[in-house]
């Protein structure tokens, strides 16, 4: 890690009341002012939030005004930054067929235009980067939309949008959110896969990039550690949602580390060894059943674990015996080119006769012993 | 449905002997030209095979000389066509840590000569399209391979087929086959989507697009018709592995059919809504415990299940309140533009009030009522 | 199915006002009255409800008797009955840690005596089985409860019960409703099979059931007609809900039939031929996208696919080649006792002989064959 | 941990050559004898076999002798005990529509006396107990099979051969060992719930329990502490399968430790505390890229991690802030009766009105701090 990571809170994270689908708010609603301050005592870098996290639906420009710049205000005073700005276009009912796909063509334009009001947002609050979260575009009803239109509605907005921040001149690149179900039944561009073809077929296909949240790719099963190392490989990690989940559940939202640390080691080593170089996004909230100072345990948390498996991915690499589990298993070769130029083909046919292959059937590649290394100093057995 | 569909089943799939991870062969092995022949017999149009379907590991240059010419003899005979070819990188011990993406570049040179073999057969056998399905490549252990080093050589591998191809001047597309896990824990390339994405940084892009497989999309529980979608959006769905699977399990490869008639009623009818022109292949085998009659019901099973599906998919666009459920549900809304082109910003901002956003919400979509007569035609309580 | 089933719809299900985890409610709440008068239009049977769904927290004693009589009101002028009555013990942040496993004796104790009043309601109004959803018994962190011990409150908590029915003459049985986690990230006692078990252990097992969900046990992905089979083989089937869930996902309650026909009709065709007698009751609820005349097309549909399956279902089991199949896969076979009482072992031992297994590997079992009947069936491919 | 586990391995863990689905073996067999002694070597107590782990199909009496005399020698010479003995009901083609319920009566009485056979031969080797897994005993067609017809052979079976234990004075408990799916698409008796059940109904429930198997229940996404938990509490935990896995896949099998450490620290807590005296048996087996010292990293990995948990375990549970922050959550609280025996029903009711609830609700359960501690004590940031 060359440098301290700089950790944020989305606002509706600490701030989240404990409601569910089958219970009421257990804690008090927190403003967002008093969870900047808070925040920043925990030692945060800054926070990220939706719009009508700050600004309450139907609002007037001049209240509008007055939230913003009381707002501002905490962050200058807390020295607190804005990792990121989104726009919430799934809670209000007009969304609850879709927003950019939704089959009224009224709500799709009331959506673009109201991502267009946060984005003036974001750019006013020096967000360094615009996620969208399509979680309402989606179908319990397979017949209701054809995919195909579905995602071209989907490129026009994102197109459109891109267009908006250029004349704008904002310096505000865009994250799309990969989700695979729930609010809907499906939901469209399920996983970074899906998200990154997506990004490249769209007219500024430079300005957008992928937010891979823990949560979201875990719900399908999928490996984070390889659907954050696809986006590594495009140069498309813009941004990173972190929290802890169990496969094939509701979307939890668990504390970071609460659940599959050898998976968020892995996750975890990968953004250091390559550099990312944006916030560490907890977009996560506490259990229902914690009280105010709960939350701040749950904050302080996420915070702590992180660092502590940075600390363990450095001493795992670090190790003598990791160095040369890792030379047993090949590993530093996977990154040599495996052919050398044209004209190989008659050459490369014949290294796959049958007796040739039967001798690289011979040795063993060692994973036992290097996971094991990793369980060992994950618990602390090594390198400690 | 334009014409009649083309039905195609490996050779692997018929001939399937019945062993499983916890239990020996339960039937006898077929002969590829007897598989030919049953399968013209009962209406197929065409086979498909890996490399070492028909030719044995080993087999000298004459052997496979003489086991081709017998093939084709049986192709010719019956007048099947052979809808794709592919290889088998994942058998042999030799790709136990991956074919194009094992850390032993011998190994990974090996896989490379393979292919370009197998490519020679299908371009000999005139299959439609060039199948990889890459089962090794991944992993049980992250540390053992970074991901992006592993994405950057299957490129390399696709790359340099790719170029051989055209050097050879096949006439011979490429279709890239996702697969989330099973037989490695995390299998690289993991959905439609990933794949869809790898293919846009590809060297020759406009020659490689993807083979989907029921079974696979939903073993991590997305949508199949989703992905589809995407891809035929894409204008990438060059093959399609059909057959049926339960979400969060062992690879089953069903019997087309045997699971989740809904979703299949909604890839059928996606499939012939879109015009898709390539054959309706099954891949799947019947169930262990049947006999040698029982793998030909199967294979009956898969074509009629088809034929049922398709029928059943004109019967509900023909239905007048299909028509009016789906105008009442704005389906078609959707495919019309969101936006009038540049210039509107301001109009889409006004559009977003609050207000404005409060009369959007008022309408329902009929999705229940839509969704029903799904139900309704599928059991044949409508349209019949 | 020898007479009309007897559908039953919670107040809580065509009531559901439409917010989820992400957003607001979309449909203005319905009056109780109203719905029994509108289910009663549609040819439901009767109705279920928690004591909240009819009286409000909070309510003085003069009210709830004001809001009771009026609801024996609704029921006498329309002739519904209460199929079953349940107490909500997972909305109120009392709750959160759960009720009769809260780690808070106080909170247990609560939860004991509001059940009691709940029982003394369902009581009043003559319904036939009073549920237990324990919704928030449960975990997030293992380490805050040990199982043991939340196992024997939730025990003590039942016998408790059980002895105040008994006391009070009330002829009231009761029904376990398993589900493996949501709210809670697990719930004790999470399937059909550890309910039973449970039950077994209790002091009045003769006095309690279960309530199998169809969404609950195929969040879990496991196969509702064999638990439903367990249940009632032993005889422990007391109550049943009745909706739709795809596997490894979010609580869906979708409409009954909108997921996995297939798996529906074995369920319909176990519970017609097994002669349940009680309520088929829907827990489920309308999309959030309809509107008030959308909530009506749901329950509509839900029992217009129990008739449809259950016709299906009587169609399967006349057909002559469904008898022939079911013979060639020896299905009635199984009902037969495997051996002829004391002193065979030596007999058996013989006839495990492994010239004896090869025999007996012969044969094959049909299920390709069947399976298809089942899915031409439910098509309208046959029988119609 | 009062004293040193006794870790046990079966002959099919090490022994396990590396076959897959998809692909051929890549190790050679191991011989019984020789897995014995290196398993000494390790420091294992002891090793667990399948009838046909140590006899081949099909093997004469004499030589059957001869295999079991050398058998029995080679654990003289270590020391080793047999922790465990089964008998394979699916390997062999007979066995392809189940066992004990197949819907072949002949097949039926072939597995039952193979039990016998290998009850005998568990016996003769000094056993602890046998398990039964009934891999082969469930379906893919769900007509093909009544599940009330189904558990009923199967508890006829178990009774028949409980009945053959007593009869013969063999002092082997038998132990049930639940799986969802996987080699069918669904077994019978899934879950530790389902089994627990399921001896409840037996002639002799006192000499049966459950097996239960971490990758079993974790496949269906259950919480494995829990189920273990309600096993303890049943007094039913007569044997434990050891491995990992992640959730909704395969059956991976995987060395004990290389998935979801947080999840085997409460495992191996609950053990631990509980005073279970079993073997600690790992049924797992090393990855398919392995050499034969793979093998052996593997079985020590499975030991050394086991150690490891247990020794955090301790640590835990000896810090006083842990101690803290279980009274903060109110965890030893969870070990009080809820009530004070009868007469308390107006207490109750009381306790349940509205203003108690709301008084009730005020507090937080400490569950983010508690499980903080957790993770840092796995991580080695404290307890060290």
């Amino acid at each position: 890690m060359p440098s301290e990571p700089r950790f944020t809170f989305g606002l509706w994270t600490v701030g989240n009341p404990g409601r569910d689908p089958f219970g009421d708010p257990t804690r008090a609603p927190l403003d967002p002012a008093d969870s900047v301050r808070k925040l920043a005592e925990l030692g945060a870098w800054g926070v990220s939030l939706h719009d009508n996290d700050l600004i309450p639906w139907g609002s007037s420009a001049d209240e509008e005004e007055r939230i913003v710049a009381r707002f501002e205000t905490a962050l200058q005073e807390t020295g607190l930054g804005v990792g990121m700005a989104t726009t919430n276009l799934f809670g209000h009912p007009a969304f609850k067929d879709g927003a950019f796909t939704s089959n009224d063509r009224g709500v799709r334009r009331a959506a673009i235009g109201k991502a267009m009001r946060a984005i003036d947002l974001g750019g006013r609050l020096d967000a360094e980067v615009f996620v969208f979260w399509g979680g309402r575009e989606g179908t319990e009803v397979g017949t209701a939309k054809d995919p195909r239109d579905a995602l071209e509605r989907y490129r026009e907005a994102i197109n459109v949008l891109s267009d908006y921040v250029v004349e704008h001149g904002y310096d505000l690149p865009f994250a799309l959110e990969p989700k695979p179900n729930e609010p809907r039944g499906d939901i469209f561009l399920p996983t970074v896969g899906h998200a990154l073809h997506f990004i490249s077929t769209l007219d500024r296909p430079e300005r957008v990039g992928v937010n891979p949240e823990v949560a979201h790719e875990t719900m399908a099963g999928l490996s984070f550690a390889h659907g954050v190392g696809q986006a590594l490989w495009a140069g498309k990690l813009f941004h990173i949602d972190l929290n802890s989940q169990r496969i094939g559940r509701y979307d939890q939202d668990f504390r970071f580390g609460a659940e599959d640390l050898k998976e968020l080691f892995l996750l975890v080593r990968l953004l250091e060894r390559a550099g990312y170089g944006g916030p560490r996004h907890f977009d996560a909230h506490s259990y229902r059943g914690e009280d105010a100072e709960g939350v701040w345990d749950f904050a302080r948390g996420c915070m702590r674990t992180y660092l502590a498996l940075a600390e363990r991915a450095r001493a795992f690499d670090e190790l003598p015996e990791v160095k040369a589990a890792l030379d047993a298993a090949s590993t530093p070769e996977l990154a040599q080119p495996s052919t050398n130029g044209a004209g190989e083909a008659d050459a490369l046919k014949a290294e796959a006769a049958a007796d040739r292959l039967d001798a690289l059937a011979v040795r063993g590649y060692g994973n036992e012993a290097l996971d094991q290394l990793v369980v060992e100093v994950l618990l602390g057995v090594r390198g400690r």
